[in-house]
C-alpha cells in the first residue's frame, strides 16, 4: 500500500560520526527535512520545524536533513553547508544528497521525486515512505501524523497498544 | 488510572443552540481551552491555537470554549464576551463558567483545579481527563496528543486499527 | 495649511490625575492612539504600536490613548477598559472618547472624522493636526514623522534647512 | 565634532554597475547594512530591517550592503554571495569588504571598527559617521535617525530650530 522509501543517496555526512542509512534505521520512525541552506522558506520554516521535531520528539524519532541542491550549485558546497550547521546550530545528522550527473538534480532528490525545497519525508518504522510534503505543513498536523508513526509495531500497522 | 473529568457548569452558552455537556460528548476527543476574555496570553496564544486545533481536526474533535473568569468580573461580562467571540471569529460554543458563591473562582475552574488562563483541557473518548495544561504548548506536542485520543477506542485505549 | 486639531471631548480619564487638554498640551507633540479594546487589530498592532513610541521618544512626545468606541457599547464600558488597561499594563493617559447622542459615534471621533480603529493621530506644537491614519503605519515611517515634529520650533516650522 | 566616515574598501561590487563610494555619495545620506550571509541575526533582523529603509525613505537615502566576512571565508565566497542575494531578492548594491591580508578581519570592518554583524552604519551628507549600531536597533529609533540626517542642510547641521 504504501511505498518502500528509497534508500538515501548521500555523498558526505555531517554531524555523525556513524553514517546512517534508511535500511540500519528499519524500525524507528525517520523525519527527513530536504532542504538548501540559501532556500529562505527551508531557513525561516522548514529547518526550525526539524529543530522542533527533534526538541519534542526526542528519541522517538530520528531527525535527518537532506542538503539537496538542485541551484546554485557553486555557492552551497559542502563547505559552505558545514559553516551554516554550525551558524545555525543544526545538531542533527545531515547528508549531502550526491549530485546527479546530468540535469543538476541530486540523486535523492530524484528518486524521491521532490518538488523542491523545504520538503518533509516522514519513514515508518516499516521503511515505506509516509508523507513526502513540499512546503509549509502545520506543526498540529505533522505532531499528529509523527505520533501515529510511532505509536505503529515494527511489525506492521496493527496496534495492542494497553 | 486517569480522573474522570468533571461536567461542566455552565451559566450560558455562546455559539451553540444546542448546549454541550461532557456527559452528552461521551465516545469524542474533546478539547476545551479555558481563558478570560481580557488575558493576554489568551488572546496571543491560547485562543488561536485552539482555533488551529478545530481547522486541523475538524469532526475528529469537539473544541469547546470556557470563560473562567477569576478577576475583573465586572470587565468580562457575557454581554462583553459575546462582542469578544464576535470580533475574534470564535466559532466554536464557548460557555460561561459559573460564578462561585465565595471568592470568585467560578465553579468548573474550581473543580478542575485551574491554576490560571489560559488553560487547556483534553477529556478523552470514555470522559477522562488526559490532560490540564497551564500556560503555553507546543503544537506539535498539542498534536501528538490529540491524534492518540483520537485513535483510542471508544471501548478504551486497546487498538485494533488496521 | 494644517488643520488645527479639535480639542479631545472625553468624559473619562485613566491613568492620570491631571486630565490632559490638547490647549494645554500646546507646545508639545503629541501622539494620540484610537482604539478600541476590542478591535483585534489595535489590540496586536495599534497599541504595541504607542508604547513602542513611549519607550522610544520618551518625554520628547506625549502619549495618549482616545478609546473610541463606536460599536459594542455596552461590552466596551470604562469599566471594562479600565480592566483591559491594567492586563495589557497600557500606562499612557487614555480618556474614554464621551459618546454621541444619536449614531453611536463619540464626539471625538467625530470631529476628527475617524474612519475606524485603530487610527493614529499626530499633533504638533502648534496644535495642528499632522497625520491622520487609519490601519497600520511602519514604525520606520512613524519614526521619520515623529522626529520631524518634535524637530519643529514652537514658533513654526520654518526652517534654515531646504 | 562627528568623525570622517572612512571610505569603504570593496573587493567587488553586486548588484550595480556603477560602483559607489563615500565620496561619490557626498551630500546624501548613507545606510550600510554591514551583514554576512551566513550570520542568523543579519537573515532575520539586519537585512530585512535594510529592505524596509529601501522601500520606506526610497530616494532620500542610499541603501548599501557590505558583506564584512570575519569567520567561515571559505563559506562565504563572493559567488555564494551572488546566489544568496538572489535568493533574498536584495536589490541594493553590496560590495565585498576587501579581505584583510592577516588576521582575516576584512579591511573595511577594520577601519569601522566593526564589532561584528549585523552593524548598522549612517553616513550624513558631509560624509560624517553618524551612527555605529551593532546589533539590533528598534525601527522607530532608526527612522528617527534617518529622517534627521536627511533633514540636515549638505552645508552643514544648523537650523533655526533649537
Amino acid at each position: 500500500m504504501y511505498p518502500k522509501a528509497p534508500e538515501l543517496t548521500i555523498s558526505q555526512w555531517f554531524n555523525t560520526d556513524d553514517p546512517p542509512s534508511l535500511g540500519a534505521l528499519r524500525g524507528q520512525v525517520v523525519v527527513i527535512e530536504a532542504f538548501q541552506m540559501l532556500c529562505p522558506g527551508c531557513v525561516s520554516q522548514g529547518i526550525p520545524q526539524a529543530q522542533r521535531v527533534q526538541r519534542s520528539f526526542g528519541t522517538d524519532v530520528t531527525v535527518l536533513g537532506l542538503h539537496s541542491v538542485f541551484e546554485h550549485h557553486e555557492a552551497m558546497t559542502p563547505v559552505a553547508l558545514e559553516a551554516f550547521l554550525h551558524e545555525y546550530h543544526i545538531t542533527f545528522p545531515v547528508g549531502v544528497d550526491e549530485p546527479g550527473p546530468v540535469n543538476g538534480i541530486p540523486l535523492t532528490m530524484q528518486s524521491y521525486q521532490l518538488r523542491g525545497t523545504p520538503s518533509l519525508l516522514l519513514v515508518d518504522r516499516l521503511g515505506r515512505l509516509r508523507l513526502n510534503a513540499f512546503g509549509h505543513i502545520e506543526d498540529l498536523d505533522l505532531g499528529a501524523v509523527i505520533a501515529r508513526l510511532i505509536d505503529e509495531s515494527p511489525q506492521g500497522t496493527d496496534r495492542l497498544d494497553p
